[in-house]
C-alpha cells in the first residue's frame, strides 16, 4: 500500500512548524494549496475577506487560484515557503481552481520567477517538485487532456465540479436536493478526465464528499480511479469496502452506470449494488 | 429566409394582449419562456423576488424552471396561457435552465396535466404545440443526445454556459476578464450540442451575446449552427457579415479553431480571420 498523504497548508509565517512536521512524518506530505487552505480562499471560506462583501455570486468569483493570480506578493511568498520546505520531504505542490490552460501557464511562470529568486539567494530547493492542480470547473474538465500535458497529477474537486456542472449551489436550502454526484452529466466528465489523465501518464486522485461515500467506491474503483482523498473518519469503512470487492464487479459497475440516464437510476442501482455485494457494511 | 421569430412572455393575465399580438403579427411568435420572462427569473433579474434575499449565490439557486418547478400554481397558469393562445398562430414552448433529463420529463409531466385539464373544460389548443428546452448548463450541454430525444429545439444560451463552464460571474468586477466565449472547454461544448441536435434532428438555436458578435458569426456558421437570436440592433450588421462569407470559409474557420488550445490565441484567431474575409465590415 502507498504510505499516507497528508495535505498541509503552508505561508511564510508558518516555514518553521512546517519543516518540523515534514521531517518528524513518517508520511508523504503533500504540502498543497489545499481547500481547507489560506491559498483556496473557497467562496465558503473567510467570507470576511474585503472583497467578498461586494460579491454577488463568490462561488463564481475571485478565489483560490484567481486571488493567487491577482496577489503576486503573497502568492510568491507561499510558493517561496512551499518551495523551502521541498527539500526535506516528498512535497508537491496543488494549484486549487484552475479552470485554463492559460491560467496554468501563467501560474507554472510565476513558480518558475519564485525559484529563481531562490537560485540567487542561494536557498535550496527540490527543483523537481511536482506540480498538480485540482480539476474542479467544468472547463478544466473539459480541457484535461490539455492541462494533462503540462502539470503532474489531478486531482478531482468533485464537490464544486458537481456544483458548476449543475449550476446548483449546494449550500442553498431551496436547491440542495438538485445537488447529486450521480448524475449522468458528472459520471460523463469523470470518464473523460480519468481517461485524459491515464492517457497523459499522470497521476489523478478523486477529493470531495463523493471520495468519502462508500456507495460510490465501487463506481470510483470501476472507472479506474486508484488514489482517494478521504476524511480521516471514513478510512475505515471505505478499505472495508475497497477489501470486499473485486476490480471486475467494479467495472462491471461503472459500464452499468454508463447506460443510465438520470440521477434517480443511478442513485438506486448504486445503492441496491451496495447492499448486494456487501451486506454487513451497509 | 425563414419568417423573423418573436419572443414573448406569457401569463395568465397578458392573455388577451398576447392573443391580439399573436393574431396581428406576420410574424411567427416564440411565445416562450424566456430569459427575459417573468418565468425565467435570473439570477441577474428581479433581484427583489423574495428568496433571492437569502440566497448567497443566485446564479446557482432558485430559478427559473426550478422556481417553476417548485410554485406549480403559476407555473400551470403560465402554461394554461401559451396553450390557449397556441391555436392562434405558430407558437412553442421553450424551458430555461433544464439541466436534467429528470427535469425535463418532469416539465413535461405538468404540461400534459395542464393540456387534460384544457381537455376536461373544453378549452382548445394545439396538442402539438413543440416543446424546448435552453442548453445553458454544462450538465444540460453534456447530456442533450438524451435531452434531444425527449424535445423538439435546442436554445443554446450561451451567456449562462460559458458562466457555469467557466464558474466565472460575468457581472462580477474581479473576474469578468475570464469570462470568454472563446475558450477551447466552450468551444467543445457547443460542437457536441450541435452535433446532438443534428443527430437526433431536432431544430436548435444560439442565443446570448455571442450570437450577436460578428466576430463569432463565422465560426457558428462553420459549426453547423444555420439560426440565431439576435438583440435587434445588431441584425443589419451580422446579416452583411453572413451575406458575404462562403460556407466552405466559415467550415475552415471552425476546423482551425477546434486545434487551439488558449482563449488568447481563438481570439485573436477570429479578429485576424474577421478583418482579412470583411475589411469593410470591421
Amino acid at each position: 500500500m502507498a504510505p499516507m498523504r497528508l495535505k498541509l497548508i503552508c505561508c511564510e509565517i508558518y516555514f518553521r512548524e512546517v519543516c518540523r512536521l515534514v521531517s518528524e512524518s513518517a508520511h508523504t506530505i503533500d504540502l498543497a494549496f489545499t481547500p481547507k487552505g489560506l491559498h483556496d480562499l473557497g467562496a465558503d471560506k473567510m467570507p470576511s475577506a474585503e472583497h467578498y462583501a461586494t460579491e454577488t455570486n463568490p462561488v463564481l468569483g475571485l478565489r483560490s487560484i484567481r486571488y493567487c493570480l491577482q496577489n503576486l506578493t503573497m502568492f510568491k511568498a507561499q510558493l517561496r515557503a512551499i518551495l523551502r520546505a521541498s527539500r526535506l520531504g516528498d512535497i508537491r505542490i496543488m494549484f486549487p481552481l484552475v479552470s485554463t490552460l492559460q491560467e496554468l501557464r501563467q501560474t507554472r511562470m510565476i513558480l518558475r520567477d519564485v525559484m529563481e529568486d531562490l537560485d540567487e539567494d542561494g536557498v535550496e530547493y527540490n527543483p523537481k517538485v511536482p506540480i498538480g492542480i485540482m480539476i474542479e470547473t467544468p472547463s478544466a474538465a473539459l480541457t484535461a487532456a490539455m492541462l494533462a500535458r503540462n502539470c503532474d497529477f489531478f486531482s478531482v474537486g468533485t464537490n464544486d465540479l458537481i456544483q458548476y456542472t449543475l449550476a446548483v449551489d449546494r449550500a442553498n436550502e431551496h436547491v440542495s436536493s438538485l445537488y447529486s454526484a450521480a448524475e449522468p452529466a458528472l459520471i460523463r466528465l469523470l470518464r473523460s478526465i480519468i481517461h485524459d489523465a491515464n492517457k497523459a501518464k499522470i497521476g489523478l486522485s478523486v477529493c470531495g464528499e463523493v471520495a468519502s461515500d462508500p456507495h460510490y467506491i465501487m463506481l470510483l474503483l470501476g472507472m479506474g480511479v486508484r488514489i482517494l482523498s478521504l476524511a480521516p473518519p471514513m478510512i475505515p469503512e471505505i478499505k472495508q469496502v475497497i477489501r470486499s470487492v473485486t476490480i471486475e464487479e467494479c467495472n462491471h459497475i461503472a459500464r452499468k452506470v454508463a447506460t443510465m440516464d438520470s440521477q434517480r437510476q443511478i442513485k438506486n442501482y448504486l445503492r441496491d449494488t451496495a447492499i448486494k455485494i456487501l451486506p454487513e457494511a451497509f
